[in-house]
């Protein structure tokens, strides 16, 4: 029976997204204005995700063919191959819904935002919930079939390994998507025709509304797919090295509790104060999960240590989520000093924002090696992987706050162009702005539990490789250990410099177009009408383009690293994990202080809309722009996918060891 | 006779150095307006030298006086404060003679252009050559006479401490020094006001030219200084675990030979084109010490091993030095992709900077990493130091060359304000852009040295650890030290947010004197004067202040953690290093491609001055300059100063483990 409390919890979840589906479905869309525009960012949307399924597919059934092929000349258990194609699958699936239903949810909040903030901050949340409890479902019950079935942990990593390349396409991928739009739109809409964000009028402005929806909801879903199951597939893993009661039930069943502690929370997320409601659903969602788990542990293992695990991951996310909460906030000093020294220009705005996001890093590092060792403490490396899974255990309704920022955005948008009038706008810029900071957090808490999730990876790696080859000599002092560690450190860097770089030459192709329609159409004139549909293409086929050399890199070097000397690799995943952590720390918080420095002379301080510090200020945004949207989480992707390949491979760097 | 060697070749450098002052001071410095302006330099840098020497007269005061009393509770031998002292008074000297020297060449230079660029070129490498050849003969002599007379390595770990303490201040507070008075002259002379760069009525120009000295000769120098006796001493203090005759001596005898090498290449440099005469000198050099190398390891050793270690730390620097140079000409791809990206804007110009700067770590890294594993190969952890010695082996001329760029920088600068026509500044501009060239190649160089002493180092203190702990666990999974590994790549990051942020603070006041002192002298309007010495003043105090934290840092860091857990001190210093090296190289050369962007517009590419791109490459290069000339730079130092602050303490952990 206790087996099959994660199958149930995940088919609760699974029902839960349902019934939540078919409540905002049912509501009203709006008027026709509304229904238009939001058609066109739903099937921009779904264009994007079609033609990126494409090149996922292929990508896909490579991979799957390959691991067939290794199945026969190496020690891969068959069954890799099938759990490698769930996942995809199961990844895949639960971003298709998410977005569909964002997509959908868009209309529908501005719609009811004319009944007042409550509802509308109802509705948004509900797609978001959509997501979330999608993502927990989909990921436990995948996990759970092939374990219960197999009862073979190497299998699991496939089931992992799947999820991970779905996460790296719609990172990537929906990255250079979301900031080349975002940018085009920007840069000749606002600052070179000094027409307003969100303007109809802006050929680029469908795309900017749909790259909100592909990187935000599909990537930012996807990525924590992939660290939700490889945390849970790693402290399965490690259940080996402890002697507890149900040591390896016992990470599905808290992940289960996790799941049901959500559900139950997502009660508190209503009221007039949409910042509010969120953070109570959250906090109540730890505090029932603790409750949980505590009374799980306490009948059934008698021992609370690996209890004790579990809840200093679940600390250490909350820690991160202040933590960024604070560096990027523009209610906080950091994100007002940067908009300070914009009154000295772009420069000096740049600099104080590359100081505050380097500053950011300390406290999440330290606090999740603080995290580490205790939980290490507590159950050895089994422990590590606990504390992931403590983390993300709430993610059915965390997840649910991120995706709800990316709706709340869409709707202020909808509302402009709609022009649905002052109130009904400001409602829905009200529910904007706290999405802005809940994006910010959960920007944090996907960064945080990757870096987590890739440490509980890399100790699985380490066991993994010690009972199939023997002992590896992992002395830091060993040459080849230390310059693994060293290429490693350095792969985030190599990885963000060809991401910024699609983004520019992806946003450059935009620019163009969005000044040729302006100038061919005399859109501004009034005489023409923009063409949306082209700059959707354009963005899909940039994007599409530029991520296939950065993806195939995140495959391809540990394999290589791995076929040649398995001490190097080991190196390599602690480097890129302590590097890639930081870097993503840093591109994201500093993006996002940069943007709410923005946000803080745009509310009227320091000369407001249109003095030289706005304007200075403005290329600080845009600078942060692909930082914190795209560079920063394609490293989360990076550093577990890294780790996941090393396990699915283990059986082939055995032949060459 | 052989052991006193060393000891010799220090003389030789000393007394060429001491003839070539001669030689230089001997020239005419030019009309009584020339030799004004350089004696306001000269006197302001003499000025800063001064202040910033009181601050360390009290650190290394105190720091001496813990030893001393370290020394009697631990087993600290007490000589190592009297070490401490002299390698900082003898890092100290050698900055003081070279930076003095500079700041009488460059009104030298501009006069001497008048007979033509060879003579000028002459100049400016002489100064260049006291500078170079002072650091490696009494970085010699200090090493040999402690060696000598106490034949215990631990003693020379205080000799390298004393370096790095001065390292630290003069590229720290010299950093924040010639940055924020660079970006207020800048910003408020060429931005707000339109008036050329090192127009004399500019209040800050004398400070802007004073911090090229400050920075680029004086940092430079004890940077390099540092990295040149670490490198020796952790060689000699390795050579217990090889069996080769003459180990211990080895290192002494081929730095040595590295000197006279250098001496003897310095013929080379001349003829018209100072690009190819600098490059002649430098390659010469290398082939010289190569062969001088290969010569005395067949006589000595009779086993090659030891050679080919250091050989491949020569290549090494060479290959960082060449790739610094791809990734930051103005004739190179990647600084043209920068220019053609200012067209669509500032943001795009920044954003395409980083994304240069990033791609460009991978091959230093890589180079590095294949440098140390070969050198292990041949003679393990010692191979490892022999080649950073092999890399620093030409350290006199190569130093030179670096040195040579701020001297010609000033030279520019005299020519400009004094007003010396057009065909004298053209001279003076040509030997410039050469000394932006070789001053990238030289940050790429100091980084590269900075980091494969610092893993010299990290053996080193393994080595020593378990000597004086016993067996120490250091497996990568060992969570203190992967939590250590993680704390130390994030302090990089920290003390770049700290650095930047002063360059921030300082140079904010700086931009309000200068403004305040256009508006109320009215210098534009030709009634007032500038008063530069006030200028000089902030600049100065800014600098010593808000160095002091980042300074702390990187001494307390490592003794609270090495006290807590040595275990976790060893990751720390593998994780600093690699990240250290990852970030100072990213750093350096996004800044000097920015710098070089700006100067490819400037010659008249894309719209040449003034235009579009011209602007947006403007704030590119304020951007860049705290990141390549105080952030960047002062990595190097951290990296190293932690190493060897943690060889020092080691009986101190001792008695905590």
């Amino acid at each position: 029976m206790l087996n099959l409390f994660p199958l149930i919890s995940g088919a609760i979840a699974i029902i839960f997204a349902i019934l939540l589906a078919i409540y905002i479905i049912k509501k009203s869309p709006g008027n026709e204005r509304m229904r238009e525009i939001s058609h066109a960012i739903q099937k921009g949307a779904v264009t994007f995700l079609n033609e990126e399924y494409k090149i996922i597919s292929i990508f896909v059934l490579i991979v799957f063919f390959l691991l067939i092929l290794a199945s026969f000349y190496t020690d891969l258990p068959w069954q890799t191959s099938l759990a490698f194609l769930t996942g995809a699958f199961f990844s895949g699936l639960a971003g298709n819904i998410g977005m569909r239903i964002a997509t959908k949810a868009n209309a529908r909040t501005a719609e009811a935002a004319k009944s007042g903030i409550k509802k509308a901050l109802l509705i948004a949340f509900s797609s978001g919930a959509v997501m979330g409890l999608c993502v927990v479902g989909l990921g436990i019950i995948g996990i759970s079939i092939f374990y219960l079935i197999f009862e073979e942990t190497s299998i699991l990593f496939g089931f992992g390994f799947g999820a991970s390349s779905i996460a790296l396409f719609a990172r990537v991928g929906g990255g250079i998507y979301t900031k080349s739009a975002d940018i085009g739109a920007d840069l000749v809409g606002k600052v070179e025709e000094g027409i307003p964000e969100d303007d109809p009028r802006n050929p680029a402005v469908i795309a900017d509304n749909v790259g909100d929806n592909v990187g935000d909801v599909a990537g930012m879903g996807a990525d924590l797919f992939e660290s939700y199951v490889d945390s849970i597939i790693s402290a399965i893993t490690l259940a080996s090295i402890v002697a507890y009661a149900y040591a390896s039930l016992y990470p599905l069943l808290i992940a289960s509790l996790g799941i049901i502690a959500s559900i139950i929370a997502m009660i508190f997320v209503r009221g007039k104060n949409p910042y509010t409601a969120l953070r109570n659903g959250l906090f109540g969602a730890a505090i029932i999960f603790a409750i949980f788990a505590f009374i799980t542990t306490h009948y059934l293992i008698k021992d609370y240590s690996p209890f004790y695990a579990t809840l200093v991951g679940l600390i250490d996310g909350i820690i991160i989520g202040l933590a960024t909460e604070y560096f990027t906030s523009e209610q906080r000093k950091p994100a007002q000093s940067i908009a300070k020294a914009a009154e000295t220009g772009a420069a000096t705005d740049i600099l104080q924002g590359m100081s505050v996001g380097m500053l950011s890093t300390v406290i999440p590092i330290a606090s999740t090696c603080i995290a580490m060792v205790l939980a290490f403490e507590f159950a050895s490396f089994y422990g590590v992987a606990l504390a992931a899974i403590g983390m993300l255990s709430t993610l059915g309704i965390s997840l649910a706050t991120d995706c709800y920022g990316p709706v709340a955005d869409n709707a202020a948008g909808i509302a402009e162009m709609a022009g649905l009038g002052e109130e009904i706008r400001r409602t829905t810029e009200a529910l904007d702005a706290v999405g802005n900071t809940t994006a910010a957090m959960g920007k944090g808490f996907a960064i945080g539990s990757a870096a987590i999730t890739a440490l509980a990876l890399l100790f699985t790696f380490v066991n993994k490789a010690e009972k199939v080859i023997g002992e590896i000599k992992i002395e830091l002092t060993q040459p080849h250990l230390l310059a693994g560690i060293f290429i490693g450190a350095m792969l985030p860097f190599l990885f963000s410099a060809l991401t910024i770089g699609a983004v520019g030459k992806a946003a450059y192709k935009m620019v163009n177009e969005v000044r040729r329609q302006f100038k061919e159409y005399k859109i501004l004139e009034g005489i023409g009408k923009p063409d949306y549909e082209r700059c959707v293409k354009i963005a899909t086929k940039g994007a599409l383009k530029e991520m296939i050399l950065p993806s195939s890199l995140a495959v391809i070097v540990p394999i290589l690293i791995g076929i040649w000397k398995i001490e190097a690799l080991i190196g390599l995943l602690a480097g890129a994990t302590a590097s890639g952590f930081l870097l993503a720390v840093f591109l994201a918080n500093a993006g996002g202080a940069w943007d709410n420095a923005k946000k803080f002379i745009e509310a009227g301080h320091l000369g407001g809309k249109g003095s030289f510090a706005h304007k200075a200020a403005v290329v600080g945004d845009t600078v942060g722009d692909p930082c914190k949207d795209t560079a920063g989480p394609s490293l989360n992707i990076l550093i577990k996918l890294m780790s996941i390949v090393s396990l699915v491979f283990l059986p082939l760097f055995a032949k060459f060891a």
